[in-house]
C-alpha cells in the first residue's frame, strides 16, 4: 500500500512515496538556471513537484507514465501545496499496487464474477448459455472483465466498474422478466454480460482510462460484434438466426443512430435491455454527480453526462419540520 | 349484451342489434332520389348502411354519436360488406352497454382497483400516504379512474387502459426500489398513481376516445397539476417543499420538453419514474404492433408510436431447427 | 448613499465605505503565515481584498452575503487594483441601501406601478379586472413586483426590470389590440400583467440576483400558474371556461416546448402575447448588448441571450456623407 | 361578371357560362368510344365537365389555362356534381373578368395602392425616401403589385393580398416605432414596402397561383435583393453603408436560415421587422384556419402553416353563462 | 423472351404471355358469385387480371410470386385496361428469363465485373490486393454481386445497379486519387470494390426488390462486416492494423451517425470515399427523377430520397435565343 | 526579409527586427511606475514586449496594426521569452513585406493565376467565358484575388488560399465532367472561379484575417450575387435564363440552408460543385489539422471544422510488420 495519497498532503510535510509521473519536462528559471517540473499522481489526484539541482541523471531513468518512488517535502508555492524533490527513481513492478493509481469499485470483483457466472447457471437457452459461459471462462477475457472500468467519464468510471454494472444489469433483468412475462430472461441475460464486452479492447485502463486507437476507430459496439459473433461460429451447430438476433440486440443497444447504433431496437428484449442499460448508467452518473460537493446546498455538482444537476433530496426534505399529518378519523 | 360485431357480419345474414352513429347524412342517387347514408359502429369496427325508402320520419330522431338499433340484411357492394336497412330506432340508454362499443382492458378492473390501493397500504411516508389516500378514494374520481383510458392512440388506448399501466407500474415501482436502495419507493409509487390523473379529463371517453377542449388548451400535465396541488392544500401541515417535490415529478414525468414537460427531471426518483413510464407505455405499444397481423410473416404491424416494426421473434426463432448444442465436455 | 463605487476605486487611494461580501477565505502565504482574503462588491462590479494581520477576530463576525463597512487602501497587484484592509466590520442594516449592490431600472418604480393600476382600470371584461386587481393589490406582491428583475441574465436583468417590462408591454398591447380589431384587449392585458408573476419567486433577488431550489424545480411558468389559478378560483362565479383560457395562455406564452411552454398558443390572443413578449424581451437584450463597449467598433458587444452581435446603426451611418440625393425634378 | 359559380351550380339546371380549363383530354369508354373530359374551374373551385359526342373540332381550338364559355347541364354522378356539355367554345379576352377565377382581398386595392403612398410621403430620410417612391411608381411595378398574392398557400393566399400585408404592415411599423423610441420608422417602412417585392416575379399569378421557374430556382429575396439594388444604385450618391443596411434587412428578414435567410437580423430594425412580418403573416393564417368550418364546434380547421389548429374564442366563451362577477365592495 | 410487355397492352388485343403473380384472391361478386382477382407484372408494369368462370382447378396450382402463363383479352374497365383471362398456367422454371421482371442496368454485366476485376490488378497493396481479389472470386459471391441492384429505393434500384454503381466508383476513385496525391488509391478501391457487399444478402432481389429479415435486423454495413472481416482473417499474417483501417472505411461509409455509420470517417481516405459514394448514389438518383414525365415542362419530377425536384437544363436554356456574344474587340 | 522570427527568438538573444503591434498600452507596476506593454507579431506568431523608461516619445508615434522596427533583448519572464525593448519607431512601408506577416500559399500566385486563366482558354460556352474572362480580368479583382484567403478559420486560411483553393476546384471540375457525361464543365468551371468571389470583400486580409462590417452583415454569397449579377447585365445579350442559373448556382454551393444558401441545389451541376467544394475545404482542413502536433501519435490535432481528429494513417500503419502475404499457389 503507497502512501500517502496526494489528497491528504500538508504543508511542511516530509514524505517518501509512490506516484505516477503524469508530465516531466526541464524548464529555464527566469535566470536562465534549468530545473525539473513534474506532474506527480494517484487515484486521489495530482501535485506539481519540482527539483533544482543535481537532477539529471536522476532525470534520464523516467518518463512520463512511469512509477517513481520520491523523497520530498511539501511547501506552498501560489496557495497551492507543491513537492520540493530531494530524491527519487524509478520504481520497480513489485513496488506497485496498480489499484493505488486508479479509482476502482467499492465491491469485491471476485465476488462480482461469481455472482455473473451463477447468473449463467440458471440460464435455459441451452445455446445462449453455451455462449457466455464460453465467453465469460475464455482466460483471455477473465482478467481484463474484471478491471474494465465501464466508461471514460459518463459512469462507473472506475476500475471493475463494467462488472459491477454488468451484474447490477444481470439482476434488473431478471426482475423485469418476470414483471414482463412475455420477455425472454434468457436474450436479456446475454444481453447484460455481453453489450460491454468491446469497451475490454476499446478502453486502456492500465495507468489512467483513456481509449486505444482501435477503439477509436471501431467502438465497442462493432469491436464486441467481431468478439462474439467469432465465438458464436466457433459454437457448432449455434442456429443462424439466433446468431443475428444476439446480432441485432448488441448492436442496438445504445438506442439511437446518434449514440453509434447502426440500427433501431426492433426486438422486444433489444428495447427492453436498451431502456435497463440506459437507466443503470444514468443513475450511476447521478450518484456521481452527488458525490461532489457542489457549493450549493441543495444541489449536486453538474452532470455533463445528464446536462444538469440532481436536487439532494434527503438534505431538502430534512429541513422541512417533522410534523406529523393530523390522524383524520380523531377529526 | 349487443349482437353480432360488425367484424362478425356476412354476407345475406339478416340481423338486429345496436350500433354507434359515427355518421349520418342524406344523399342523391344519379337519378337525383334521396337515400339514407350512415357510418355504424361498436368497438370490433364500422361499416356502412343505406336506406333507401321511408327513412326521412325515423332519421330525424337520430344524430351522430346516438346509439341505434337496427334491423337490416348484409350486402356485397363493390366487394365490401353494407347494411341495407329496414327498420331503426334511437336506442334506449338501458338498451347499451358501453362496452360494447369501445374496446376494454382484458383484466378485472374492480380487481385492478383493490390492487391499486392495497399499494397505498404500504406507504410509509405519512403524508403521500394521505395523498394518494384522498385521491384514489374521491368520489368524484373513482369511477373515471377505473373507466380511462391511458391514451388515444399511443399506449393502452381502450377502456381501463389507464389503470392498467397504473397498476403494472406500483408492481414495477416497487421492484426497482428493491433493486437502487437509494430510491424513496414511496415517492416513485405516488408518482405512478397520480402522473396520469390528469388524463381523466384531458381525454373524453364516453363513447369513442377524443381530447375535451380544456385537455387541448392545457394537457394532462398541468390538469393534474391542479387537481394533486388543491389536493396538497387540503392536507393541514403538508410540508412546503414535500409539495414541489411532487410537483416537479408530476410536471418532469414526460422526460423532455418536446413531449410537454415544462421542466426535465432534476430528482432521482422523477428520472426513474421517466424511465419506468416510458418502458411501460412503449411495450404496450409493441404489444399492439405486435397484435396486428401486417401480412409479414416475420414482422408486426408498423407501429407509429415507436416509429418502426418489431420482430415476431418465436415465430422467428422457431423456425430454427430444434438441434441442441453438442456438450463439450464429450469432446 | 455608499461611496466609492469598485468602478471608481484608484490606485493609491484610501477609502471608508460599504460592499456585500461575495467570497471570504483564510489561506496561507508562501511561508505560511495565515491572511484573509474577501472578495467585496457592489453593483458596480468586484474587487479583491485582503488584510495580513489581526483578521482574526473581525472576520468571525463577517459570513458570505454580509455587508460590511472597510477602511483600506487601493493597491495594484499583477496590474489589477486590490484592497489592501486596515478595518472592517459589518453593517447596520440601516447603513446599507441595497439598490447600491444590484444594478436597478432606470424608471421609478413606483410610477411604474401607477401606470400599472392604470392599465387595469380601462378593463372592460369584469372578470379580468377583477383576477388582476387582486393580485396587483395582494399585499404579499406588491412589494415584490416592484423589485424584482426580469430575468437573470437574458433582458431587464436589473431590479424593477420585471415591472419595467410590464408596462412596457401593456403599453404595446393595446396598441397592437387597437391594429388588429379581432384581438380582445383585456386578455392581453391580463397576459402582459400575469405572465411573469411566478419569477417573483424563481429569482431570488436579495443581495444578488440567482434562482430559488422551488424556481429551479418548478420554474416560474408552473409557479404563476399555480397563483393566478387560485386566484380565480376565489372569486366566486368566474367561468370555468375563461379560467381555462388564462391558464392556456399563461402556460403557452413562451411559445415553443423547448422553452418550457407545454402547450403552444392555440388561442389569438396566446399568439399575439408570446410575439410581444419576445419582442420586448429581445429588444432589451439588444439594447443591453449595445451598452457595453465590444472593443469593435461598429459593433455591439456579444449577447449570449441572442447569439450573435448586433450593428450599431447610428456609427455606422453617420460616417456616411450627409450629402442629399439630388433633387430629380431639377434633372 | 360570370355566372354561375362553381359552388352554386345545383343538379338538373342548365347552365351558360364562363371557367378556366385546368385539364383536358379524351379517354375511351370500356365499349372503346372516345370522349371528352375536362376540369373547370373558377374562384369557388372546380367540377368535372365530360362531352360524349362531336367534341373533336372544339376540342382543338381549346387547350389547359385557357378559358371557355360553356353551355351545358349539371347531373348528379356517383354522388357528385358534373356538367354534360353541350356547346363550348374559347372564350374572348374581353368576355373574362380574373377576378372572377382568382379570390381576391375584400379591400379596394386602388384604395390600398393611395394608402401605401401617403406612408411614402411622410418619410424624413431622403435616400429612403427617394427609394421608395421610385419603386413604388415603376410603371412597370404597379400592377404586378396590385394584384400579386403574398403567398400561394401560406398566408395573404388571393390577388391583392401582397398589397394588403404590406399596408397592414406599414401602419404597424408606425405604431412600434412609437412605441420603442429607439428604431428608426423609416427603415421599418422601407423594409414594409420593399420585403416581398421579389414575389411580384417568384409568383405567376395570372389564372392560379404557383412559383415560376426563375421563382423556384432564385426564391424572392434573391429577386428583391437584385430590384432593389439596382433601384439604390439608379439613385446617385445613395450612400454605400445605407445600401450595406437596405440589403441586409431584406436578406434577413426570414429571421432564421431554414427560412430561407442567408444571414440573421444583425440591426435593431432588421429585427423589429422580421418579427412584425411574421406576426401578421401568422395572424392571417389564423384568420383563414378560422374561416373554415372545421367540423370541430369549438376549433379551426388545422392550420398547415401554424401546424395546430385554434381555438374560436367567442364560440367558446359565450357558452359561458353570463353572469357578473360580484361586487366585492357590497361584501 | 417474354411478350408483350405490361405497358404496351392495348385494348381488345388477345395476348398469349408470361407474368409474375404479385397478388392472388378469390372474390365474391354483387351477386355474391365468386371470381378470381389476380395483379400479374413484368419489369415494365402491373395489371388486374379477373377470371369468371372455371378458375377453381387452375388457381390452386398458383401462388403469390409465381410465375403464370396465360392467354387472356385487354378489356378498358374504368378507363383502365385489365385483363380477362381464357387460360393461365404455371410457368415452367426453363419459359423464364428474370430479368424480363425486374428492371435491370443497361449495361453488360458480364463486361462490367471484368472492369471490376481489371480495376484489381493494378493494386500495389499486397494485403488489399488479395483481399478483394479473395472476395470478387468467391463462387458463392460472383453471381449475388452481378445480380444486385444497390437499393431498393433510392439509386441504381434495378439489377446490376450494385455492380455498376461500383465500376462506377472505382474510376472516380482514381481520378480523385491522381488529383489529391496524399489519398492511398488502393484503400480507395478496396471501400468501393466492398462497401456495399453486405447488399447481397440485405436484400431479396429474386423477383422483386426487397429487405431479408436478416437484412433489417443488421443492415448492410454490418453484415459486410462480417464477410469483410472473416476474408481478412482468412489471409495469413494480414496486418492487425490494416484491418482496423478497412474495417473503420467500411463502418464509416455513410458519413453520418443517422444513416446508419456507427463511427464519422475519421481517415483521410473514408471521408473522401463517404463523399464519392455519396456523389455517386446522389447523380443516380437525380438521372431517376430527371427519367419521369412530371407534368411541368421545366422540371423533374420530386425526388424523395433528394427532397426536391430539379431543373431540366437543357430543356430550360434551349428556349434561350442562340445569340452569341458580341465580340468586344469588334467594338 | 524580416528577421528574426517570433518562433525562432531565444533566450538571452539581441535582436533587431520589425513587427505588427497586435496591441499596445501603458500600465502601472505595483509601485505604480508606468510602463509600455505591446503585443507583437509576425506570421509565425506573438510575443510580450515591455519598456521600462523614456518610451513615451516613441509610443505616442505608434498604434495598433502599425509595423515597428525594434532593437531589444530576449528574457525570459514566467517561463516564457520575452522582449525587453531599447529603441523602437514605427517602420516604413517600404520596409515591409506584408507576406512576413500573414501565412501564405506554398505555391506560386503568379503561376496560379496563370493556370486559372488557362482554364478559361478551354471554355466553349461563349457567354460564360466572356463572364468569367471578364471578371477575372478586372484590375480591381486581380491583386485582391490573388490574395485573399479562403477562410478565416475553417481551410486554405492563408494568402493565397483562395486561389489555391479555386485553381484545385477547376481541375477537379474537368475530371469530374470527364466521368459523368451529363455534366456541363463550363457551368462547373464558372461555379469554381466565381464561388467565392465575394470572399476578396468579405474578409479583410491586410495585416491579419477578419470580416469587413459590410461581410458580417451580407456574407459572400450575397456580395459575390451583386457582382456577378453585375458583370452578366453588363455583357450585351446575356441570356436571361442563363443568368438566372449562374445566380442559382453561386446562391446553391453551400448546399444547406443553415450555412446560408437561401435555396438548396436544384440543378446537376450545382449539386456536383457543391460537393467538389464541400470535399475541397474539408480535406484542406485534414491536412491543416494533421500539420499539427497533437501530442498523441497515432492523431492529428482535434479540427474544430470537421468537429474530430484524424488518424495518421502512415504512422499508424508503419508499426505494422513489413510482412507479405504468402503467395497462394505456393501452398
Amino acid at each position: 500500500m503507497k502512501s500517502p495519497l496526494v489528497k491528504d498532503l500538508t504543508a511542511d510535510q516530509a514524505i517518501t512515496g509512490f506516484f505516477l509521473v503524469i508530465e516531466k519536462e526541464v524548464r529555464n528559471t527566469n535566470a536562465g538556471k534549468p530545473y525539473l517540473r513534474m506532474e506527480l499522481g494517484d487515484r486521489s489526484g495530482s501535485i506539481e513537484a519540482r527539483m533544482w539541482d543535481a537532477f539529471e541523471t536522476l532525470a534520464k531513468d523516467v518518463s512520463r507514465d512511469d512509477f517513481v518512488k520520491v523523497q520530498a517535502r511539501v511547501e506552498i508555492y501560489r496557495n497551492k501545496p507543491q513537492l520540493s524533490l530531494q530524491q527519487f527513481r524509478r520504481a520497480k513492478p513489485e513496488e506497485i499496487d496498480l489499484a493505488d493509481f486508479l479509482p476502482h469499485t467499492r465491491f469485491d470483483v471476485e465476488d462480482l464474477y461469481k455472482q455473473l457466472l451463477a447468473h449463467t447457471e440458471g440460464m435455459k437457452n441451452p445455446w445462449l448459455k453455451k455462449l457466455v459461459t464460453k465467453i465469460l471462462n475464455d482466460p483471455q477475457i477473465i482478467p481484463r472483465y474484471k478491471r474494465a472500468p465501464a466508461a471514460k467519464v459518463m459512469h462507473h468510471a472506475y476500475l471493475g466498474g463494467l462488472l459491477e454494472h454488468v451484474v447490477g444489469l444481470c439482476a434488473l433483468a431478471k426482475q423485469i422478466a418476470a414483471h414482463y412475462q412475455e420477455l425472454d430472461v434468457d436474450l436479456l441475460l446475454t444481453a447484460a454480460m455481453l453489450h460491454d464486452v468491446g469497451k475490454l479492447d476499446e478502453l486502456c485502463y492500465e495507468r489512467a482510462v483513456s481509449y486505444t486507437t482501435e477503439g477509436q476507430l471501431l467502438g465497442h459496439i462493432v469491436m464486441e460484434l467481431e468478439t462474439v459473433t467469432k465465438a458464436m461460429e466457433g459454437i457448432e451447430g449455434f442456429p443462424e438466426k439466433l446468431k443475428a438476433v444476439v446480432q441485432h440486440i448488441l448492436i442496438s443497444h445504445h438506442g439511437q443512430y446518434e449514440f453509434g447504433s447502426p440500427k433501431l431496437p426492433m426486438i422486444r428484449e433489444a428495447l427492453v435491455f436498451h431502456y435497463l442499460d440506459d437507466l443503470d448508467s444514468k443513475l450511476a452518473a447521478v450518484r456521481a454527480a452527488l458525490d461532489i460537493d457542489s457549493g450549493e446546498e441543495d444541489w449536486s455538482a453538474y452532470s455533463g453526462a445528464l446536462g444538469r444537476k440532481f436536487l439532494r433530496l434527503e438534505k431538502y426534505l430534512t429541513e422541512t419540520p417533522s410534523a406529523q399529518p393530523k390522524k383524520e378519523q380523531k377529526n
